[in-house]
């Protein structure tokens, strides 16, 4: 391929500057010529396509967000969204693309693979929940935020011995709420992955301030469970009556400068993404998995390792979702002692 | 004096524990004693008072909170409770107290005040709404928290080409809103002693949008004008039909480990503390005003430059309140074009 | 007047670009135009001059740096090299011009002043050394910086049961030293403007380690005083047998992105400057003196107020240089007990 | 087992004290005592040993360096003081020990296992350069401080248009060195693993400035390869002709609150060490490989993946050595064009 273009799509992770900067690097240091794509699908699709070069890349690399920008598209989800989008980039002579984002700029890469066109989709979500791949770029950076933050509250409500119920990001995985929850010494970590017992979330709390060991109690809680005032609400209904307070973290996981890691991990994708269009592979998603990059087809068979599978009816099935660390959830329960 | 205490009220602020580090170390260098007051006026009440020493305090000059404890104790605006407070405090051999935190903590130190009993204030709170003071121990820490948070979120914003409305602590006091606002370069600070036009707030929004010379937009809401969710409910009935959404800084403001800022003003201010003691001198709050230490009567006519007077009836008055940064709200609007 | 500049000058500082981004806003909200010049008066004499609006500010207020690169640049301190870029600034039609920076940068707007071409002065230094003020743009930053470095060292200095020697930035001034040296909890802080005697700093150490009330030692030198490698050496010399270790901060202290307090200060500042220019007024610094805007002449007599004077052979003086904050040093004395 | 301990030995890391209460809250989980050694095998030869219980380990998890505090002891090398050791613990009832730590003390580890004391040893240290593991407890830390320090040094390298040589730790091992220069986005990465001819490094200096593509240049150096000082000699002497500045790194990147990944490493494999002791399991090294909690006879034959074999002549070969990441080193060059 001599030009590939690249975008950033679905909600924003810090590192996704770091992505694309690799992928412009990389491809400029194998004689390729790469375009950027302004807010995901619809950029691509309104045609917002435009030259990238070495320079235009040389101070993203730890800055937040993406300066490509992104936008949610339902339109992409359509033929004739999916047609036009192949049409511009075909109208810039671009012929790979380099998707980098969650769940939805997967699908989005999908379409384009059955039409042909090879993309290669780079895991870009602070979630930590795409199929193949044990890191996603973002992930460690609000991991960092969600602790800091925790390190803080931890510090007001050893101060007046209170209850805190901390929510953080995370629909369907419990991953950020994990690893900040280890991280900060949280006493209990309450995942959509891992039923719980409101009753004995209550018990745990009342046992900490009775047997003296603990003055607080730290609760940290995935968004996927529930809000943290319902979840503060319930406690009272099951008779908790300590101090309790709720804060909910809230976007501020979002932003932020990326982390080394993940600016490393991005980099590291980035310029692999390229490598795989200069072979004229496309279709293809990138991953981390072992500590090793790997590559699985994004649309095919659940044999062949692919991402996700079509029924005949033209549903999408997801093969080998990701899974919770229910180790880690383990561990936690017997660190808080 | 001999012997001294000392102890943290209301809510907590980073830099009580360096406050209360200076004390201990200063009353040693001048070759007193002293003790610390767990939870307040309500360890005072109980009794739960114990000496330090140097070394007691020789980790907690960068730890946020207060190792001493903070509690809320509605009891000590009762005159059996000052009694009791002072009893508590004579058995123990205490010829004066410090007393670091907010307008309750100050009320109390008036009430020993009152009853003969030398107290010295220090200004404790995140909020900067303390009278006789330019500074308290804890903004600094605050307003880079808020900074840091709203920096973070304004990559999500301008990745997303989003309105956020940001609200932040400050329930008298738009300090903490006017500084961070400021420095992260808000587009509308909205403050408690300001009025504001919901109509010209949504107006700017729009025009900011339509005259493309912004993508995104920020706004920084102090608490004590009305919670985000129902700012942002307003400005939709105002007409906004921007992708607006709403973030709760919350408790994250109130811990940390203190800035140099913070550590130096309550180191400086805490030496202070003792020193009025040594000389016999009680009834004083300490403040920083034109960049210099001062004191004022914490009780008595508003010509002595007293903070509190009291009317016949026994109600408190307080005397030159807290003035807000009305000239920084007008920067502001200046350098958000 | 219609049209003016900024530049900046001398060695970065952190709330550079908030500076410049304020002057640019600021005088786009008084309807005037602004340039930037690059490098400082490097640029000014080649003509390295282009015009700024407020988007071209829009993402530089929590960069470090400056944007617009700073150089050295002994050739105006010749009059060929001031009439040049006199000519250069008239020749793009502008009639004041901003100068942000320290000493030497001063002493530029002191020739321009001189040869009737409006300039005004705002301090840019870490090192909080320039006359007329008591806060300069990017000491907050840089005192942030080195007690977050010190805060790190102390934990390998108890770890170890190290002494540790840190030379921090300040070739005159030991502001920084003083600052981050009371906020980490220095045990010791050798500063230019204070004498010391090796053998008691010796003694302090050794007898901080039989008293046991120490495990380990730090000191803080400021770079004026001299390199961290010879003070150890020194100490060496003086008896000291602890296991001593030397770190210098170097360089880190100038970059990052500024703290909440110097954005705003820079803020505070660049928009003053524009008033002033505004209403026709050069030849004049701007500082802050007791929480105060406050402008001095640049040039004229002490009585005046003016910043320096020229001796009748054309020596520069420096009426009121900056004074070191000795009652902190003793502040220190008192708490590292 | 009834009782074990727990030791730091070696170069503090961050992540030490996060271990050791892992150790410490898994260890009462499971109905275990624990006592703690300080200062390593010093301390362990000289009977320093105390109870510790989960409330006495209840604030370190963020907090850098080790409580414990660490020492290095060349005589734990003699039989002597191995033997006095083993004596210490038997007398204090501990029939298993914890070792956290670096090369030498896993060493120690080594040596206590020839005599038949259960010991399992925990990679900690900031270098990543110990045999058996992908990722050592503290690296992370490093690599962020690291990175955090050279984001500052380009903000000023940018300013003025200079060339940086900043030196990092890493005696044997180039990876904070590859990881942070990565991350900040380094021109060159120059470590000991790798060749590196001093005149193609000035010649990427010059194409560098002479291509405009760079205005400025980032040199990050391993201090394995010479100390910064001596290499921008060489450059010199090379002919570099840029503003050539260095700066070293030094003590900072060993301290800190560690990262939540080192934080979590630590909580992760500090529980697996008690769960070995448990069952009775000593004379391994935990490492994480591929992601997964792996471990290794410290002492053996390298088929049986040992780290250590000894020759006949009592020598110790290390089996496996420690690996550069000579990917990234190339993936860098890619990167930096």
């Amino acid at each position: 391929m001599k030009r590939i273009a690249v975008l950033t799509s679905g909600g924003d992770a810090p590192g996704m500057n770091a992505a694309v900067r690799a992928v412009v690097r990389k491809a400029i240091s194998e004689g390729m010529e790469v375009c950027g794509i302004n807010r995901g699908y619809a950029g691509m699709v309104e045609g917002d396509i435009f030259p990238l070069d070495a320079k235009g890349v040389s101070n993203i690399l730890s800055r937040g967000g993406t300066f490509l920008q992104s936008a949610r598209y339902p339109e992409f989800a359509k033929l004739e969204g999916q047609l036009k989008g192949i049409e511009q980039l075909k109208k810039h002579g671009i012929e790979g693309v380099v998707v980098i984002g969650g769940d939805g700029s997967y699908h989005g890469a999908m379409r384009l693979t059955e039409h042909g066109f090879p993309a290669v989709g780079l895991p870009g979500t602070i979630d930590n929940d795409i199929v193949g791949t044990d890191y996603t770029i973002g992930f460690d950076t609000a991991v960092n935020t969600a602790t800091d933050a925790l390190d803080k509250i931890r510090d007001t409500s050893f101060s007046h011995g209170r209850t805190f119920v901390v929510e953080v990001m995370g629909r369907n995985a419990g991953d950020i709420a994990l690893w900040s929850g280890i991280a900060a010494g949280a006493d209990q970590i309450i995942i959509p992955e891992e039923p719980y017992d409101i009753k004995e979330v209550v018990a745990n709390v009342k046992n900490g301030y009775l047997s003296k060991s603990k003055n607080h109690h730290l609760i940290v809680l995935a968004e996927g469970v529930m809000h943290g005032e319902a979840f503060a609400a319930k406690m009272k209904e099951a008779g908790d009556n300590s101090d309790l307070r709720v804060t909910n973290l809230g976007h501020i996981l979002r932003g932020g400068a990326p982390t080394p890691r993940d600016r490393v991990i991005a980099s590291w994708m980035g310029a692999h993404a390229v490598e795989l269009l200069r072979e004229g592979k496309g279709g293809l998603a990138i991953g981390i998995q072992n500590e090793k990059l790997v590559e699985h087809p994004i649309l095919g068979s659940a044999e062949d390792g692919a991402l996700f599978s079509l029924t005949e009816q033209g549903e999408i099935v997801v093969n080998n979702p990701h899974k919770a660390r229910l180790d880690f959830a383990a561990l936690n329960r017997d660190l808080s002692n």
